[in-house]
């Protein structure tokens, strides 16, 4: 028998805790009472188990839980839906760690690119990383273009669409695709320096999949996907359909009440294929602290079976002044997104902006000629 | 310009409020600051708007924003990233109510069957309906069929699998799909009287497409999906390439603590297509307060453009001795799903039991001849 083993925060009274862990255990695996479990196979090989309670804090416990590994079927939608089905229904309960064995974990092939494959597509060994939103929303498609050529200019790695961006009337995805990769492209022929557009794959399944052959027919190389907006069992089906592409992934619709920030984003994520896990850093217009984000990054870099390595994109809210401050933070296996504050600058101001932006964290993490090579806009 | 309106509640301090709903109107919309937005058609046209802001107890404000239509394409994913993307991952802002202008509305059909549907297949034109799921997960498919058997011969109208059961070794999807089916049809030869084995669609979108197809080549007419599951997307794609299935929808992986559960169970899952809404219940092992219960059956049946209503089940820890309160509280447009305490009882006893379930729903809420009608096990 294989287990998997899921661990949960529960706030409790201290009397009640044995008896609410063991009724996850049974919410998540039979979920039905025990008395209707007849069969000793299903009792011992079927049924969850409590493996241990620890106290984590006033009224607060861990509890770890073992879940049959022949439950989930190997497959990704059933695992989330073992490990965190109904009891996401429950008050006062946060999935927050899971460790998979070995067989199971070797069915899921993760990032196909992951730090590494992000540093050789950008050709930049040892600094952090750059990357850039595009915005607002609202955009008409020459616009947008103009501000991937800008931002490309300066050198910035990874220039992706807003996740607001879709397909809407005033930017339709075909047309913005190809005219943001040829003003990338002809702002790399300037630089020598590459810099990638990454476009935004949002739809319904049939959408999707309509959407990626066009980005890569089109030459995209990197893309951006919200995979709690899409579904992470779709997630999944992307990526093992487009490996090719480096994948971005959004925290949008993540809602990480219920699920630990680190665990969804830093290691769910990056089990399903996400190369760069953008999440919402510290300090910034979210909620989350500090040290969340510092476990989260933690985690999309950890070893973690045969998974590459994710690389932690900290955003929302970033700006220049701060690069110095995160870069010590996060270290050089890191993609610092900015966003608006990068934008409160247009045109040649933008592209000095976004210059000083790339400037700034080659300093701080890395060492180029990138600013002595590249000519004016 | 055409306005969706979305609403949230919002914990705040009375002399923060109005900024933080401005800034989550941004958020939700050009998300950078609005210095940055130079253009007076975004600012007029994209920009989010708030709408209202009205007090609604100590500490907590109702907020209602204005989207533009225009920012969501028309499309499921983007609807669903517009409304409750990045806020999401904000700390105390639940998202409760949604309204879609008519153009809008009418690009979504909502349930193929709805209540009228659902009520024409099992043929109870009047009285409430009855559901069973068949427990515990780990079962072989041979005592899965006669299961369902016997929950056939009981009479009651839809079997549902557990949302545990997916494709595992011990009860591959094919297989039982076969057995139960051909289980249900020996059991409606026998009674007469339509009873539908609804088994569970999980997976990636390409193997929700497989199952789905060999699912309605077995002459399945009712399955179970887990929406959150899947994915929103995915799941109204699945609606829209397989109209004929009745969509019973689970709310596993809903982790409502951010979205109301009316919202999510009884209007969105409902908006994407789902014919019977599956919630938790007041008093059962599941957090909801009965009038939050209330409102979702409300939210679920309520006049909505020109969407059917859907059925309303309420489950989760269910007995056979609240029926005729459940009843007298959520009125015949309503399945019970009574799935463990069904249990209890197996073989000839659990004939008996399912049929006191059948009989019960029958005697409180409807008139039949059903009771007379049926031959024993």
């Amino acid at each position: 028998m294989a287990w998997l083993t899921a661990t949960y925060l529960i706030e409790s009274d201290p009397e009640r805790i044995e008896e609410r862990a063991e009724a996850l255990a049974v919410e998540q695996s039979v979920e039905c009472p025990l008395e209707a479990v007849r069969d000793q196979r299903i009792r011992d090989e079927i049924v969850a188990r409590v493996a241990s309670i620890e106290a984590a804090g006033a009224g607060r416990y861990r509890v770890r839980v073992q879940i049959a590994v022949e439950t989930t079927g190997g497959e990704t939608a059933q695992l989330i839906n073992m490990i965190f089905g109904n009891c996401s229904l429950w008050d006062n309960v946060q999935f927050v760690d899971v460790e998979l064995p070995e067989a199971l974990l070797a069915q899921f092939p993760g990032p196909r690119h992951g730090i590494a494959g992000i540093r050789a597509l950008v050709e930049a060994p040892r600094r952090a990383l750059t990357s850039a939103a595009m915005k607002p929303q609202g955009m008409h498609v020459d616009e947008i273009a103009r501000m991937c050529r800008t931002l490309a200019l300066a050198g910035v790695d990874i220039i992706k669409d807003d996740h607001g961006i879709a397909n809407q009337s005033y930017s339709p995805f075909e047309e913005r695709v190809r005219a943001c990769q040829a003003a990338a492209a002809e702002a790399v022929r300037a630089t020598g320096k590459p810099s990638f557009y990454a476009p935004h794959l949002i739809g319904t399944p049939r959408m999707l999949r309509e959407r990626a052959r066009f980005a890569r027919d089109e030459g995209v190389r990197v893309v951006l996907v919200a995979p709690m907006v899409v579904g992470l069992p779709a997630f999944r089906d992307l990526v093992d359909e487009f490996p090719d592409f480096v994948y971005l992934a959004h925290p949008s619709f993540g809602g990480a009440a219920r699920i630990a920030p680190a665990l969804l984003f830093g290691r769910l994520f990056r089990l399903l294929g996400a190369d760069a896990p953008i999440f919402v850093n510290y300090g910034g217009r979210f909620a989350y602290a500090q040290d969340e984000c510092g476990a989260l990054a933690a985690a999309a870099r950890a070893p973690w079976g045969d998974l590459r390595p994710a690389l932690p994109v900290p955003a929302g809210g970033m700006r220049l002044d701060r690069i110095d401050e995160l870069l010590e933070f996060y270290g050089p296996d890191t993609m610092l997104l900015i966003g608006g504050n990068l934008l409160l600058a247009e045109g040649e101001a933008l592209l000095a902006r976004a210059r000083e932006f790339v400037d700034k964290v080659d300093a701080v993490s890395g060492v180029s000629a990138l600013t002595a090579a590249r000519p004016s806009a």
